[in-house]
């Protein structure tokens, strides 16, 4: 595979280091696809470890970027910083853009395999192959050095990538996971959607059931941070499914559940240094 | 004055304090205004300093709170932030949403003197007398511990009210002020049309003339940080008149120029800190 030619759409001093916009003619979507990067500076002296962020529903290559506040310690402790779109953009599928819990803004990271969706929802190969080589070769990730994180549906994205492709991520953290997509009303619809109705195909993308048929995938641990006050975590997000999985894979899992914290990215900024002082210390 | 009855459109915990979202009727400016504000924990023990900060052009009460990475650092300072809007909004002037430089999004942080401005455009009695006061009685700021900053046009709307208000404002900041608006392209623009053709009535609006006219008004110390690749730098801002300014009237002043450094929020994040702990130590 040829990376593709990327375009910057603009690009910022940030830390020392720098923040991109970049898009590019995607070779796994099929379109054309934006993603952002931050480069610490550190990357002037040859490769860095590399993180990649997966956002949720609606959100785009934008949000963490802007509302997380992960430039700062990233630059200190020297991570780049990646994050995809949510979903493909003009596709044309009909319908697309009618739910914000599926279609345009929820590609769920995983490679549809039902029509019309299978020709350009490929999430999947589109961070885990065509991104991430981008990433180690275009842009100066270190290939050997790659961690993976996400909120919601992209927590989601990061627990089921990590265990899909283990020998890729060398770490993997959670805020807010859709952690047993499988058993909830937005994992329900998606799967169904974009994977049609056999639910063994289902559980390929399912945190909690990929870890079952594991044993102890990631030894130094995992990480995820829940609020007590998401007004999902009853209906959608289900950690303790993940948590037990992983006790019975034998999986470390530090599973923190905060007191009066909401799904929003208040939450994630309170937390974000711990997630890349987490990853940093894997990635060395 | 009565301070009005607060509505909260949302809170969320964050660094352990809360971040909220107000809206209320506003005495001052005759329409319902919104505003944000983080409250730190030590807020909890006892009025805490507080530190307005005002945005620039187009921006709203959200752009910092979400942009800025602030909470986490004025948490660790037990710094209360409070960040109004920029304008008044559905105001009904006509052409008001015209340009993106006058009007909504654009009220300069002057009360308005021509009509058809001058009924809702007080932003000054807004910010430094209804708000002040909010944030001050109702809310656990301490009057006695306050110091403002912004950036931009709010930039300019910090330096001259900290000058305007000297009793009020113990400390003040700015990143990528408007400094000297007499002789630019957007301050031109908003003082003509908000207060006439008098230039004797706009002095009293630019940092720098009113420098010009003092001596030393904050014997601490001004901290002003500008981006050299600031596109606006060399026809709207101008540093250099404000500098000049405060060296005739003896005010020390610590203006940091930063290679490679833009306008925007990517900017501001990377010396957000610096300023939290230029006014923590004023703010004592």
């Amino acid at each position: 595979m040829t990376t593709d030619t990327l375009e910057v759409i603009s690009r910022h001093r940030c830390f020392g280091g720098t923040q991109y916009f970049y898009r590019h003619e995607s070779t796994a979507i099929g379109l054309p696809m934006r993603f952002s990067v931050f480069v610490p500076q550190q990357a002037e002296q040859g490769r860095v470890p590399v993180l990649f962020y997966l956002a949720g529903l609606t959100c785009t290559e934008e949000t963490f970027m802007i509302k997380a506040g992960a430039q700062r310690r990233a630059a200190e402790l020297g991570l780049m910083l990646v994050a995809p779109d949510t979903s493909p953009r003009g596709a044309g599928v009909p319908g697309e853009d009618d739910d914000w819990d599926f279609g345009t803004g929820a590609g769920f990271y995983i490679d549809a395999t039902r029509e019309p969706w299978a020709k350009h929802y490929r999430m999947e190969s589109y961070v885990a192959r065509e991104l991430f080589e981008i990433a180690t070769t275009t842009l100066p990730g270190d290939a050997a050095r790659a961690g993976i994180f996400g909120h919601s549906m992209g927590g989601h994205g990061a627990l089921v990538l990590a265990q899909r492709h283990r020998e890729q991520y060398r770490s993997v953290s959670a805020f807010a996971p859709i952690a047993n997509p499988m058993q909830c009303p937005w994992g329900h619809k998606a799967f169904s959607g974009y994977l049609g109705d056999d639910r063994n195909v289902w559980a390929q993308y399912d945190a909690s059931e990929l870890m079952l048929g594991s044993k102890c995938p990631y030894p130094e641990g995992i990480l995820i941070d829940q609020g007590l006050a998401d007004t999902f975590l009853e209906n959608q997000l289900h950690p303790q499914a993940f948590e037990a999985a992983c006790s019975q894979a034998g999986q470390p899992l530090t599973l923190r559940r905060h007191e009066g914290y909401d799904h929003g990215y208040y939450f994630i900024s309170t937390f974000i240094d711990d997630h890349l002082e987490f990853h940093a210390e894997r990635l060395k």
